[in-house]
């Protein structure tokens, strides 16, 4: 297993970007070659790709499921196209990063080898580049989601301290047209519908946490629009690691070894 | 002599950010302590600090120069406060960056032992917070700078490509508007001078950089309000690591060693 | 804090190396200036500098104890200048790490606030070290330490799968002749108490670890000689990172805050 | 493009390790999927792998030449199997280090697409191991090789200063018996020329290099018995950066685009 940092220049940020990854061994000694199952891994508010090896024991995970791990530095974009700037966050994550890290490490093209998930705005990410780019993506494990995106009233929980309304229209535009636009995972998640291309989904989120709302609200409406193979739990804990790493591994586990 | 790569939590930014840095020894083997005079050196669009180590022989400036030098990752935010999300990056850079690294590293906390500088985008970031932070900064040494906030003329060679009048606007607010802003070194020097308190300044610009003009530009404002200690450098070459480097080095004799 | 990894130019070992470091904020924001209390910590077999960040939370001990942690690389020496290459590791920890740091960061100076510690062969290292550079280090944090320099008897427990002896001969010289020698805590122990410089000693074992019967030995020496300020704590435990970890706390709790 | 910082667990040297590497996009955009050409590239006495990537242009070759380059952190052990601690440094270039990146990169596994090269000590680790490992290797670029396995009267130009005969007895055993060893890359050369197989060869001293007599010596093994496919090149230079440069691209664009 090798646990690395890497940088390169990215198309769709104009720029260098840096990302932490755990390859485990790809094949066995005997030459044979198969393709390595991959998680792309996305960090809450505040974090980056580095911090998921210094908090939690990631390197656990990929040793018990063989799988690679892909973790971007988040920089607080939601994992989203902004609405100002224009840098391209969801395409970055969708799109760009998988077929970098294809490239450069012995990864799975095959969409049930492939999974992105996240913590808190990389639960968020994770619901909304999963269905988006749902053709890349066979499975989504999203904990703690910070879904925020229902209207105006949510901008006080987003962003920066004190100042929630200005970050909240310069990342998603006006917060009575954001339902339904582009940054919208429910929106996402009516299009993977219509389009008969839904991504096998994981969903935790913990009694006390401050998110449990946004999150009992997404599991309304999948199951209002019959979204066919969701999971969700909800279980005493609050918006912290512990049960981050504890309902990570349980969905990842679900999605690649088919535990229910 | 270490290489350093590290990472903190930026108050301003609200996130893990990462800078590359070079210290040189601080003190003599008998024990004897002097803070080292410091280089907070930044990066062009599309860099960040790593770049500079591994694109330039900025080793050799800091053992030649007996020089800390700190190089933060740029993400193309041209060092500004900017208009919409708020991104500190003006204050990053300016205030919490310098306080950080005095804290974690034997640095200078004299004025004239600290220079902001850089190169294109990072020469422009210079010249705006050496002049803003004009307390903290003695030097500011800035090459081929990216001063692009004449007007709206300037907007398409700003930024992304195919899109710089939407990241003007994200950046600087209206094109209209930014003379005279916080985004204006222009007006940072009229304050500094005003304020009496005005950074030893050195400019170059090759004679072939597509910047050429706002240099010439920015060193005719200089002129003509009187600002008392500025040499600018015209000499043959573009818009390159060669040029830049070349005169980085010499801007950095000037400032510490008196070389005029 | 800073997360940092740094390398340089050791001169006891002739090239480049690596270590990882955690510095936390040095000084209020008032400009007051606190050098830091500095701990030395050392890897087991296989480990290295990083190790500690991705396997520990020693982010959380520098942050709690506002102490700085300095991991070098381990590369399975011990810790001792050995006997065949000359590589001098003890001499690189003991003496040249510390001039260094020292210089790139602003750790205080003063016995009292530098500490070396260690987990099995870092344990080791801590003790040996610690004695032979008494007048840096003013505490000893040691836990589970790999202590096998008794005789010809402790060799198959050092080193590499299968290859004990040869090891043992390689680093310590004749089994026979350790004892006693530059290699030996034990001999360094008594060697201080003459000296009248003892630095303040933890030491901690598992009653389950393979290295109980050494850490006891060692711990009989210090009694039979009289060494005035030794703690040694033995509790239910394997030799493992949950009880190094707890037992890093505890010592470093004491050495750090009088604790006791 | 990706520049890598990475670690893992080696067995040949039982602990965690560290190399850099450069590895360009291995496929085009379509999904074709071609396994990269490969350089293992030593570096010399008292260098580490992210030297290149400080001192060099090693992007620059990567991305001329579509080549992955692992560059594996040196430790002074001339690479090759020492006769005290038994340290693998041979084994662990030769084979584990390419048998680990080919499964976390997607490197080509074919022996004319795998280089060896290095300079000064990695010059000699690249000619010993390239000769050794010939079934691995399909080719061998070689510069300023610092081949000290010719006897006794050699010792004084290795290793650490002022204790050459030391350090030559704990790598490379009695001086006496060197020659015709498993150290020895003029009886690897002879091997492979007995085994019928011969990877290419090429390499290069400048004529003011103080080691270029040993490289003379080793070309005139090869004359005499009769390898088959090499080039020796002497052209003004010293032992130092820019030659090892110049002829590095010299001799990987013969290995890899045939250019004679």
């Amino acid at each position: 297993m090798a646990i690395i940092q890497a940088s390169f220049m990215s198309e769709a940020l104009e720029r260098q970007v840096g990302f932490t990854a755990i390859i485990p061994e790809g094949a066995g000694k005997d030459g044979s070659f198969e393709p390595l199952p991959t998680l792309y891994l996305l960090a809450g508010y505040s974090g980056n790709g580095f911090f998921w090896v210094s908090h939690y024991t990631v390197e656990e995970l990929s040793s018990e499921l063989r799988l690679a791990i892909i973790m971007p530095d988040a920089e607080n974009h939601f994992y989203t196209d902004d609405d100002t700037f224009g840098y391209g966050w969801g395409r970055f994550v969708g799109e760009e990063l998988v077929n970098f890290t294809r490239q450069v490490f012995p990864l799975s093209r095959r969409r049930e080898d492939t999974v992105i998930g996240g913590f808190s705005m990389g639960g968020y990410g994770a619901l909304l580049n999963g269905l988006r780019y749902r053709e890349t993506f066979g499975h989504i494990v999203s904990v703690s989601a910070a879904i925020l995106t229902g209207g105006p009233e949510e901008t006080d929980r987003l962003g920066p301290s004190g100042d929630g309304d200005r970050f909240f229209r310069s990342l998603f535009g006006d917060p009575a047209r954001v339902s339904g636009s582009h940054h919208d995972p429910r929106a996402q998640a009516s299009a993977a519908l219509q389009a008969g291309v839904t991504p096998e989904l994981y969903m935790a989120v913990g009694k006390s946490d401050f998110l449990r709302d946004v999150n009992e609200a997404f599991r309304d409406h999948l199951t209002a629009i019959g979204y066919p193979d969701f999971l969700f739990e909800e279980e005493e804990g609050e918006h912290e690691a512990a049960f981050a790493e504890a309902h990570l591994f349980r969905g990842l586990k679900r999605a690649l070894n088919g535990e229910k």
